[in-house]
C-alpha cells in the first residue's frame, strides 16, 4: 500500500509526546515516544514537529492527526484551553502546518481514542460508541452513526464532568460532586489514602505494600494488590466501578450507545473494576427491563488508542 | 400548495388525542382533538385512525407522523413501552397503516417536540439543540447536525432519568434521585405540598388560592401565584429551576449543544423559571470561562411542538 | 392601693384566651380563660373584649396589654402576620379599643412573657435578659437596661428562627435548619416519633406508655417519662437541651445577656432540659474562659408569664 | 468651634496604631499613624500616649477614645481579652489616663466602627444598625435606639461567633463552624487556597496574578481579580457573600435592626459582595413577605470609622 492513506498520529501527554506511523488498518508501522516540554508551548509544538520529521524518515504518511487533553474547537484546529499543557486560544493546526508540510487536525485526546477503539478496537462492528477513560481523570468519547459527535462548539463528550452528587468532592475542574471527582485514577489514590489515613484496619496490606509509608500508595500499587487478592485494593475499586457503572447509566439515558468501552489506565484491572462496573449499571439503568441494552466492554489498544485515532481522523 | 408534502401530525397523549394537518412550513392547516381511551391499546389505535380521517376530510396529507411518550424503537416504528398507555412491544406503525392507507412513523414525543422547535421553533437558525420538556415528567430531545438523535436503540434524550442525587427522591422510574423528581411539574407540586405540610408559614397564601386546600395545589396554580408575585410560588419555581440548570450543565458537558430549549407546561411560567436555569447553569458549567457557552431559551410552538414535529419527521 | 395602676393581661393563644387582673407587683387578682375562635379574626376580638368585661366586673384596671403569638408593629399596635389567628395587617390596637373604653397595647406573647420573668419573676434583680420559650415552637424575648428590645420593625427576638444546620430540618416559617426544627417541643415529638418508626430498641417503653400506639406519643407524655427514668425520653429531652444550649451560645456571643431564662412548655422538665442546656452551652460559648458568663435558669412565671408580662407592658 | 467637644480617636490594630483629632461633626481634622509593638502590653501604651502627645500639639482636644480588637468591659476601661495583643485584663482606661491628662474611654474596635457609621456615615439618618466588618475576621457591633449595644458584660455584638454549621470548618475561636470561618478574609483566602491545591482549573488566572504561587494570594489580590472579571475571585466572594447574607437573616430575626451596613476590607468588592449578600439574605429571612424588610449596605467611612467612632463615644 502506498503512504498516501498511511497517516501519523500524535498524543500529546503532560510528561511525554507519542507519535506512531498508522496505516489504513490502524496498524501502527512505526513509533517514538520524547519528553514533553509541557509549560512552554512552542517547544511542544517543535517538539511534535520534530517528532514528525523522525517517523517520516521511517515512513512516508499524508496527514497528522495530534490528540491533546483540553477543548479543541469544532474545526479541528483551535486548542481553547488544556489544562496541563500552555496552549490557551492556540490555533495549533497553523502552528504545526508552518513547521510540518502536511494537512494536520487537532482532536480532543479521549475523542481520538474512541475512534481509534470504534474504527479499530472494541466498536469495530458497530454504529455507536461510548468510550470511557478512566485515567488520572475521567475524560469521554462519542461516536454515533460512523461519526465523532464532537458537539456545537467542540467540547463535547466531557463525561468526566457529569455532576453526581450535588456539593460533594472537589474536582480538578473547581466545581464539586463530577464523576471524575470519585471515578478517577485519582480519586481512587486520594479516597484510599483518606481510609488509610482514618486509621481503616482493611488497608494495612496495602500499607505494607507500599513499603509502610501511605503517600507511596498509587494507582498501579492499588490495581496490583487488587489481582493479588487484596479486599481493600478490590474494594476500593469495586467503589470506583460502581461511580463509574451509575453514571454510565445516567449517560444511558441521554445517549443510548450500542456499547460502552472503558479504557484507560485504571481499566487495566479488568474484571475487578469491569464487573462492579457492569452490576451498578444493571441496577440502575432507567428502564431497565423495557428496552435493549447495551454492552459494557473493555478497550482493545491500550494507550495507543489515541495515537491510532488521531492518525485516523486526519485522513477523513 | 398541493397536499403530497403535507403531514399530518398526532399527539397522543393520556388523556386525549391532538391531530392536525401541517404543511411544510410548520403550519397547521386544520386541527382536531379527541379523548384518549388510554387503557386499550385497540381503542387508541381505532381513535387516531378516525382522528386521521376526520383530518383528511378537511385537507390531503401524504404522511402520517405519530408522537406518544414512551420508548420507540430505532425504525420508528414499535412502541416498547408506554408510561401511560396500554402498549407494550407493539408494532404501532404497522397497526395504524393497516387502518390508513398512508405511511405512518412513529416517535417519541420529546422527539417529535425537539424536531418541531429545531425544524420551526427557537431553533430554526441553528444546527444542534436540546430540548427538555418540564411537564408532568422530563422529557429531552436532541437533535445533532440537523438530524434528530434518537440512540442506538431509539432511547436517547430521556434526560429526566439523569440521576442527579445518589439516594435521593424516588422517581416514578422507580430509580432515586432522577432529574425528573427535582425538576418535573409532579415534583414542583409534590415539594410544594410536602412543604404546607410541614406548615410553611410562606405558603399560606398559596393555600388560600387553593381555596383552603392543599390537595387542591396545582401546577398551573403554582405558576399563576408566582406570576402574581407569590413569594413561596417564586421561590418553588426558583427551586425546580436551580435544579434543571444544574443538569443542563452536566448536560452540556456531555453533549455541548448550540442552544437548550425549555419547553412544556411549566414553560409557561417564563422568566420565573428561565432566570434561574440560567444563573444555575452559568455557575455550574464545567470549564466556564475556558469555552463557548450556549443560548438557553423558550420554547416557542407551546404545546403544538410534538404535533407540528412528528407531521415534519413523517415527511423525512 | 388604687386600681389606676391596675391592669388587665390578655394572652390570646390559638386554642384559647385567658385574661387577668395584675396589680404593680405582678400578683393576679382574678383570672378567666375562654375559648379562642381562632378563624375569625373579629370573632376573637369580640371574646377579647367580653374577657375584659367580665374581669372588669370583678375588678377596676387601668389599661390592657394584649399577647399574641405572631409580628406586632413597634408602635404595639398592629398584628402585622399571626402564624395561628386569621390577622393579617390589623390594627388590633383600634379594633380593641373601640370595643373597650380603656387604653390598650398589643405585644408578641414571647415579648411579653420575657417582660413578665424580667419584672417578676427570674430575672427581677437584673438588668438584661434573655428569654425562650420552649413550647410548640420556639419564642424569645430580650431585655435590655431595663427595656423590652423589640427590634426597629418590632419583629425582634424571633430566636426560634435563627438557622442551627444549613438544609437541615423543615421549619413552620418555610426555612430548613431553624433552631425550631430542633428544639421545639412540636421537634421533640416529631424527632422522637421517627425513631420510634426507624425501630428504635431504646423507644419500646416509651411506645408501651403510649399504649402501643406511636401516634400517642406527646411531649408532656415524653417529659413525664423521662421523669420516671425512661433512657429514650431523657436523651430526647438532653438531644433538644443541646440544641438550644449552642443556639444560647451563638446568641450570646451577639446579645450577652446577663441571664437566659427558660420557659414555655417543655421547660417543666426541669434539670432534666436545663442540665443539657447548661452542658452545652459551656462547651460552646465563643471566647470562653476570658469573658464573664450568664447565668442560664428557668422561668418563675409558668404560663402566667404572657398575661403579667402584657399586664404590666400596658402600663409603660 | 473650640476644643472642649473635639476629641482623640485611636485605633489600636495588630501591626499599627492610627490616631486622629476627630470634630463634632466626625471629621479628621489631623491623623498620625505609628508601628505597634503588638507583644507588648506596656509599650503600646506608651506609644499610644505618643501618639495622643502628637496629636494634641496640632489641635486640642477632651477627651480619648480608644478602639482595639477584643473583649472590653461595660465599663469601657478593661481589656479582658485582646487575640492579637498581650492584653489580658488590662485596666486600659487608668493606664493611659496616668500617662495622658485626658479622659478615656476604652471600646472593642467593631462597635466602635458601627458606633461612627451610625453617628457619621451610612447609618446617620436612623436609630437601629447592625454593623459588620468583613476583615482578617468577621466584627459586629450594634446601635439600638441610638444607643451602642455593649451587651451585659461589654462582649455583645461577636456576630463572627455565630455558629452556622454543626460541626464545621475550624474558627480562630476555637470552636467549629462559626461565621467567620466561612466569611471572613481570612476565610477567603484559605478556602481559596484549598480549591487550588485540589488543582481547580478556574483557579488558572488566580494563580498567574499570584506569580505561579498560591502561598502569594491574598484578600486583595482575590478582589482585585474579581473587579478585573476573574471568574473563580467572583465566585469566592460570591460564596462568602452568601454565608454572610444567611447569617444577617438569623441576625435580623434576633435583632430586627433598620439597615445593615457592610464594612472592613473585603467589602472593598463593593457590589460583589453585596449582590450576594442581599440575594442570600432575601431568600432566608423568615417570615419574608410578612413583615417589613431593612436595607443592607455597604459602610461608608472605610477604615476610620473606628476612629471616628472611638473619638465620638469618647464624648458621650
Amino acid at each position: 500500500m502506498s503512504g498516501d492513506r498511511t497517516a501519523i498520529g500524535i498524543d500529546v501527554g503532560g510528561t511525554k509526546i507519542a507519535g506512531g506511523v498508522v496505516d489504513v488498518r490502524g496498524r501502527i508501522l512505526v513509533e517514538y515516544q520524547v519528553e514533553s516540554p509541557a509549560t512552554d508551548s512552542e517547544a511542544i509544538e517543535d517538539s511534535i514537529a520534530e517528532l514528525v520529521g523522525r517517523l517520516r524518515a521511517e515512513h512516508d504518511a499524508a496527514t497528522v492527526g495530534v490528540g491533546a487533553a483540553g477543548y479543541v474547537d469544532q474545526h479541528r484546529a483551535t486548542v481553547m484551553f488544556a489544562p496541563n499543557i500552555a496552549w490557551r486560544d492556540v490555533d495549533l493546526k497553523a502552528e504545526l502546518e508552518e513547521r510540518i508540510d502536511l494537512p494536520v487536525v487537532v482532536e480532543n485526546d479521549a475523542n481520538a481514542a474512541a475512534w481509534g477503539e470504534f474504527a479499530f478496537g472494541a466498536g469495530k462492528d458497530i454504529d455507536d460508541l461510548l468510550l470511557l477513560t478512566i485515567g488520572t481523570g475521567v475524560g469521554g468519547g462519542i461516536v454515533k452513526d460512523g461519526e465523532l459527535y464532537r458537539g456545537a462548539f467542540g467540547v463535547a463528550a466531557e463525561v468526566g464532568h457529569l455532576r453526581v452528587v450535588p456539593g460533594g468532592r472537589i474536582c480538578g475542574c473547581g466545581n464539586r460532586g463530577c464523576l471524575e471527582a470519585y471515578g478517577s485514577g485519582s480519586a481512587l489514590v486520594k479516597i484510599a489514602k483518606e481510609e488509610i489515613a482514618e486509621g481503616s484496619l482493611l488497608a494495612r496490606n496495602l500499607v505494607d505494600l507500599a513499603g509502610g509509608d501511605p503517600d507511596a500508595v498509587t494507582g498501579p500499587l492499588i490495581t496490583g494488590a487488587a489481582e493479588d487478592g487484596d479486599l481493600f485494593a478490590r474494594e476500593q475499586l469495586a467503589n470506583l466501578g460502581r461511580w463509574i457503572g451509575e453514571a454510565i447509566a445516567s449517560l444511558t439515558a441521554v445517549l443510548d450507545p450500542a456499547m460502552t468501552v472503558i479504557g484507560g489506565g485504571v481499566s487495566r484491572a479488568g474484571d475487578l473494576l469491569l464487573e462492579p462496573i457492569r452490576q451498578a449499571f444493571g441496577q440502575q439503568l432507567t428502564g431497565r427491563g423495557h428496552r435493549p441494552v447495551q454492552e459494557i466492554t473493555l478497550a482493545r489498544l491500550g494507550n495507543r488508542a489515541g495515537m491510532i485515532g488521531a492518525a485516523d481522523l486526519s485522513r477523513r
